[in-house]
C-alpha cells in the first residue's frame, strides 16, 4: 500500500468522544493521515484541537463550507472527509464535500430526514464518490463471519431474529450529561434518541448479517426518564421479506447494561449469537450437533472475515479495531479507485450510503408506527 | 409436620416425563404419599405403573371418574389429586375431583377454554378447596426473592420487562416424537403449541415477580417446521397497567436453546435478571452501584424466599426442587387447612387457580391477536 | 424393580445438613425406605427426628451398636445402613454393621486413619458386603460422560490435570458456626479440615474421570483464619503414573467461592472442563475443532452416563439428583446381589470402599508432605 | 502534549506479529512517530518493511549497531528504540542503544541471562535513561485498578494467589510453525519456552497487582509435544514474603485455551479475579457482601486506573489499547524528563527494567527448581 491518503475531519473537537475514536482507529494502520479539520464551531477550541493533532494552522478551518472549498482547490487537498458531528448537520456537511468531489466517511445515522439521505446517495452516485457510513459492528471479523455463514447456507433458511441493544447511561447520568452528549436527547437536534442512536445499529447489523429485508414493522416507543422528550426505550417487531419474524429491543435506561448489542439469528440448519461486548467470539449451534463457540484468531473463518483478524485468538480486539477495519476497507477501496482499478463487491465491504438511507427510513418507520398507536407500517 | 397427606395421580403413566417428575419431587420431602392413580387409559400400562409405585391394586383405577367416586368415599381416601394429563383433559378431570371435594394440583396450562378455567375457579371457591397450578418457576427461591425485591421497591418503578423462553426440541425431533410429546403439536388436542406449552410460563413468572397486570398485548405467531399445524414461535408485545412495556418471546425451534427461560425486569432504581437454567443465581443491578450476582444459599434473601432454600450455596438445586417447593407449600397449606387454621397469603405461596385462569386468557389473547393480523387486543 | 430395600441411618439428626440431603435423595426414586435410625447421641433429639420421619419408636435406637445388633436379628431388618456422622466415628460404626452382615453407604472421608479404612475394606471383602462411599460428584451424568470420554480415548493421552475446590464459608462464619459444622475444624475430631472435607473430592473425582494413579505428591497447607487449628488452604502438586502432572487447590477461605469444584483434564487429542456448580454441562475442546459445550439431556452421551440423566436438557439437575444417582446404582446392585445375580463393573458404578481407602491415604500424604516442609512424598 | 517523540525499531520485520502490534498501538495516540529501523537481518526485507512504513531509506539500517551509532549522532535522532527481536538478542541491542544514550522499550523477557539483565539495569541507571519492559497486562485499566485495591487495603491481607496462563497453540501447530514463532521452542535460541514466553507474564502481573515478593518457589516443568526440547507446561508453587501462598500454571499445550491469563487474588477482606481475554471487567468479592463485577468505563475506578480508560463501558478495549497505554505512560514520562521535570512514581507507571530483571530471575529459578527434582528454591 504505497499511497498514503490524506483526510480531514468535521467535528471531533474537545469533549467529543467519537471523533477521537475515529482518529485513533484510522491512525493504527498508517494508511490515512489527518491534515485538515473544522473541529468545532468555537474557533479557539478548533485551533487548539487542530494544533494538538499537528495540523498546519491554515488547514484548521472555521467552517465546513470553507474547508470543502479550500481543500478541493489544493493540489494536496484531502482525499476524504470524516464527518463526526451531531446527526442534524450531517446532510449539509456531506453535501458540501460531495459537491466538491470529496469522498465521505460519515457517522450514523446518516441524516435526520429520508429525503436528505436519498439526496446524498443520489449525489454520491452521480459524482462517483465513495461514501461510507461508519456502522461500527460491520467492522468486526466475527460479524463478517456471521454474514458469510448465512450467505453460504450454514444456517439454512432464516426463521427468526432476536436482536437487542440495551444501555443504561441515560438513567444514570441525564442531569450530569455534558453538551457533547446532551444533544442526543434534544428534540431540537434530533427526531429520535434511542432508535437513532442505537436502534439503527441493530437494523444495520441484522441486515448486514442476514441480508434480509424488512417488509413491515411495528414500534412501541417510550420516553422514560425525568423530563425526557424523546424515546429512550424502543420495542420493535419486524417481518422480513422471506417470511421470518424479528424482535428488536433498544433501550438507554436498562440498568445493568453498558453497550450490550446482541444479535441472534435462527435458521432451520443452525443458529448464531454474537455480542458486541465480546466481539471476538460467536456461539454457533448447528442442527444435530453440540453448541460451539467460535473464536477470532483460533477457529477457521471464511476468508473475507479472516482477513480482518489482526492478532491471534485470546488477544482481544475491540471498538478501535472495528473502526480501523472499516476505515481500512474504505481506504483500500479509495486507493484502488484512485489508481483506476475496478472495485469488486469485496472491495466495498464497508457500510454504503444506501445502507445509510435504509437506516434513516427505519427510524422514521418506527416513529410513524408509534405515533399511530404502535401499528404495523410497511417498510419498502 | 405430623400428618402425612395421601394423594392420587391422573396421568403419569409409562413414557410420561412430567408425571414422574411430580412424583419424585413430592417424594423428596416425605410429606405426601401416593396411594392411588389412574395412570393411563391403557389398563395394562396403568396397572404396571401402579404396581411399580407400590400402589394397592384396588386403588389403580381405570377411569378418573371411578377414582374420584371411590376415593371420595373411602375413609382413607386421597387428600388431593395431581393431574398431569394432556391439557385438553384437565377440565373434566379437575371438575370431577372438585365435585367430590378433593383438592387439586394440576399441570399448566389449566384448561383449553377460558370458560372451563373460570368454571374450575368458581367451583374451587364454592367448595373451599385448594387448587394449585404447578407453574414450575414460582418454586425457585431466587424467583421468590425477585418478587420480594419488586414488592419492597428495590427496583423502583418497573419500566420494562424482557422475557424469553426459547427451546429447540421441536426442530430436532419432530419426526421422531413419541406419543407422549406429539399431542403438544396436535390441533385436535391443543389450540396452541408454543404459547400454551412455554409462553404461559413467561406470563406467569413475570406476573409472579412483578405483580404487573397486562393491559393489552399483540402477538405474531409462526408455524415453523415441516407439517407443523400449530405455532412454534411466538413474538409478543405487552403493555402493563402501570405504563411499562414488555416483550415476550417463546420459541420451540430456536437451535442452541434447551429450556432457556430468562426474565429481565428493569426499574428506575434497579434491575434483575433470572435464568431458569441457572436458577440459583440472579443478576441484580442497583442504580449507581456495581452489578451484583446474588446466590441462593450464600447471599441474604428475603425471608419468604430464603425459607425455600434447602442446601448451602454452590450445591445446585434444580427442577425437582422447584416442584418440591411448590408441593411443600401446597401440602403445608393443606395440612393447616385440615386442622382448621386460617391460611395467610404467605401460606398460599403457590400458583392459584386464578393464576391458571389468567394463563388461559393469555393464550387466547395471543391467538386472537395473531388471527386478526397481529393487532393489539385488550387484556382484562 | 419389585423389591423395595429398607435402610437405617446413623447420624442425620436435627441441625445436620448432609443427613437430610441423603434421605431426600434416596426418597426420590422410591426404591429404598428408611425404617430405622440412631440419629443422635441425644435421646430426645433422636426420638424427635425418628418420629418426624415416620419411624416406629422401637427402631429409633440409642446407640449404633444396639441398632446393628437388633436390626441384624430382625426378620425385616435393614438391608443397608447410611452413615452420616462426623468422620471420626465412621470406622467404629461401619465396622459394627459390617460385622453384623449389613451393607454400608458411608459419607466421605471414609475414616481418620489409613489402617481403619483398610480394615473396613478387608472386612467388607471377607463378608462379601457392598460398601459405598458417597463421593457426590461421581453421581453426575456429565462426570460419568467425562470418564467414558477418557476411557474411549477421546482426549488422547492425558498430559495435565488442573483441579480446584474453593469455598469461602470458613472466612465468613467461623465464629458463628453451629456445632453441626464446627467439628470440621476441630483437631480433636479431625486431622485435616480442608483436605479431608473437600480436597478428597478433588482426588476422587479426578481419579474417577481419568483413571490415573498418583505416583507422588507435594502439599503446602495453610491455617488461615483467626484461631484456626487445622488447614483451610491446600496447594497440592501431583505426578501421575503415566507421567502427567496435576495441580490441586482446595480452599475454604477463598472469598467469592461457594462450592466451586472444577476439574480440567488436558490430553493430546482433546480436553474437558467440568464445574460442580453447573453440573449439567461440560466444555470439550477437541484437537483441531471448535470448542463445544455439551449438555446433559441435549447432547449424545455415552450410554453408561446417559442412563443417569433424568430429565430433558435445560431442566437443571443438582446435588440431590447426584446423590440419588449414587444411591440408585447402589440399590440396584444390592437388589441384584440379593437375587443372587452376578454384579458387573457397570453395576458397581458407585464409589467403592477401596476408593475410600485411597482418599484417606491422600489426606495423610498431604499432611506428611506439609509437615516435612512441603516435599514430594511417594503415593503408592 | 506539544512534543512528538521520534522512535526507531529493532525487529518487527515481515512475518513478525508483535512488532506490528507495537507500532499500531504506538500510532493510536499520535505522540510517537517511527522514523528509523533495523527491521530484519535480511536487507531486502528490512528495506521493504521500512518503505511500507514510510521511513526514509537512509534510516533503514542493516544492523542495530549502525542504527545506534548513526541515530545517536543525528540532530533529529530517535528519542527511544523499541526492541521486538527474539529474546536472545535483547541484551546486545539494548546495551548498544543505552550506551549511545537512547531510551529503551524492550519486549519481555528482558534477557536470557540474569547477569545480562542486571547489567542493563545498571547501565540504564548510570546513564539516567528510561527503560520500559513491555509486559502487556500492566497496561490494562482493570489491572491498574486491582493494584490500587490491594494498595488501599480493600482486600485486607493477601492470603492466596491463583494465577494461570494456558494456551494451546503449541499443540495445534508445532509442525506448521513459521520461523517467526519457531525460535520460541528452540534451545539454541532460548533456555525456556513456556515460562519465558507466558509464565513471566504471570509473575509480573501478580507482582504488579499485589506488590508481594516471592520468597521461594518450586517448579515442575514438562516438555510435552513431539520432539519438544523445551518445557511447554509449567506447574509452579510460590511462597510470598508475607506468608501467603501461590500457585502458577503456564501451559502452551492446553487444548481449548487461546491466551487465557487469569489472576485471582484472595485476601481476608475481599478477593478479585481478572482475565486477560475479557480485560474490561473484574470480579470482586467483598467480605460479607454480594459478588460484584466491575466494568471499565462504567464503575468508579481509582483515578490512576481510570485515567487509562479510553472509551465508555461496553465498548471493548483490548491488546492494542493495553500496549498503547504502556507506551503513552512511557512517552509522557519521557517528554517530562526531556523538559527537565521530576518524574513521580505515578509518572513511572510502566514496567521498569528492574521488573525485567525479576522476570529473568523467575525463569531461572523455575529452571533450577525443576532440574533439581522440583524442589523449593529461594528467590531473593
Amino acid at each position: 500500500m504505497d499511497r498514503v491518503l490524506k483526510y480531514g475531519m468535521v467535528g471531533g473537537g474537545e469533549g467529543s468522544f467519537i471523533g477521537d475514536v475515529h482518529r485513533k482507529a484510522i491512525a493504527m494502520d498508517g494508511v490515512c493521515e489527518i491534515v485538515a479539520g473544522n473541529f468545532s464551531r468555537d474557533t479557539v477550541k478548533a485551533q487548539r484541537t487542530g494544533k494538538k493533532l499537528g495540523i498546519q494552522s491554515d488547514r484548521i478551518y472555521q467552517s465546513f463550507e470553507e474547508m470543502a472549498e479550500v481543500e478541493s482547490n489544493r493540489e494536496d487537498g484531502i482525499d476524504f472527509v470524516v464527518i463526526v458531528t451531531p446527526n442534524k448537520s450531517h446532510y449539509d456537511i456531506a453535501k458540501a464535500f460531495l459537491q466538491k468531489g470529496i469522498h465521505i466517511a460519515c457517522d450514523k445515522p446518516l441524516t435526520l430526514e429520508i429525503s436528505e439521505s436519498e439526496d446524498l446517495a443520489r449525489i454520491a452516485k452521480e459524482k462517483d464518490l465513495l461514501f461510507c457510513v461508519t456502522y461500527t459492528n460491520t467492522g468486526c471479523p466475527m460479524v463478517k463471519h456471521a454474514r458469510e455463514m448465512v450467505k453460504h447456507g450454514d444456517l439454512g433458511d432464516i426463521i427468526m431474529v432476536m436482536a437487542e441493544y440495551p444501555q443504561d447511561w441515560l438513567i444514570n447520568n441525564v442531569s450530569s450529561l455534558g453538551a457533547a452528549q446532551l444533544w442526543r436527547t434534544d428534540p431540537s437536534e434530533c427526531n429520535s434518541a434511542c432508535v437513532a442512536d442505537i436502534g439503527c445499529h441493530i437494523e444495520n447489523t441484522v441486515s448486514y448479517i442476514t441480508g434480509l429485508k424488512i417488509k413491515s414493522l411495528l414500534a412501541n416507543l417510550n420516553k422514560i426518564g425525568e423530563g425526557m422528550q424523546l424515546e429512550t426505550n424502543a420495542s420493535i417487531m419486524v417481518k422480513y421479506d422471506n417470511g421470518a419474524s424479528g424482535m428488536y429491543w433498544a433501550c438507554q435506561v436498562a440498568l445493568g447494561n453498558k453497550n450490550a448489542i446482541k444479535i441472534r439469528v435462527f435458521g432451520t440448519k443452525g443458529s448464531l449469537e454474537w455480542e458486541g461486548e465480546k466481539p471476538d467470539d460467536m456461539k454457533v449451534s448447528p442442527l444435530g450437533n453440540p453448541i460451539q463457540t467460535l473464536y477470532r484468531g483460533r477457529d477457521k473463518l471464511y476468508p473475507s472475515a479472516a482477513k480482518f483478524s489482526r492478532i491471534p485468538g485470546g488477544h482481544p480486539e475491540g471498538t478501535y479495531e472495528a473502526f480501523a477495519n472499516i476505515y481500512l476497507a474504505f481506504a483500500r477501496a479509495l486507493i484502488k479507485k484512485k489508481t483506476g482499478e475496478l472495485l469488486t463487491d469485496e472491495d466495498l465491504d464497508f457500510p454504503s450510503v444506501e445502507k445509510g438511507v435504509v437506516g434513516v427510513k427505519f427510524i422514521h418507520s418506527c416513529l410513524e408506527s408509534n405515533e399511530n398507536g404502535s401499528v404495523w407500517v410497511n417498510f419498502e
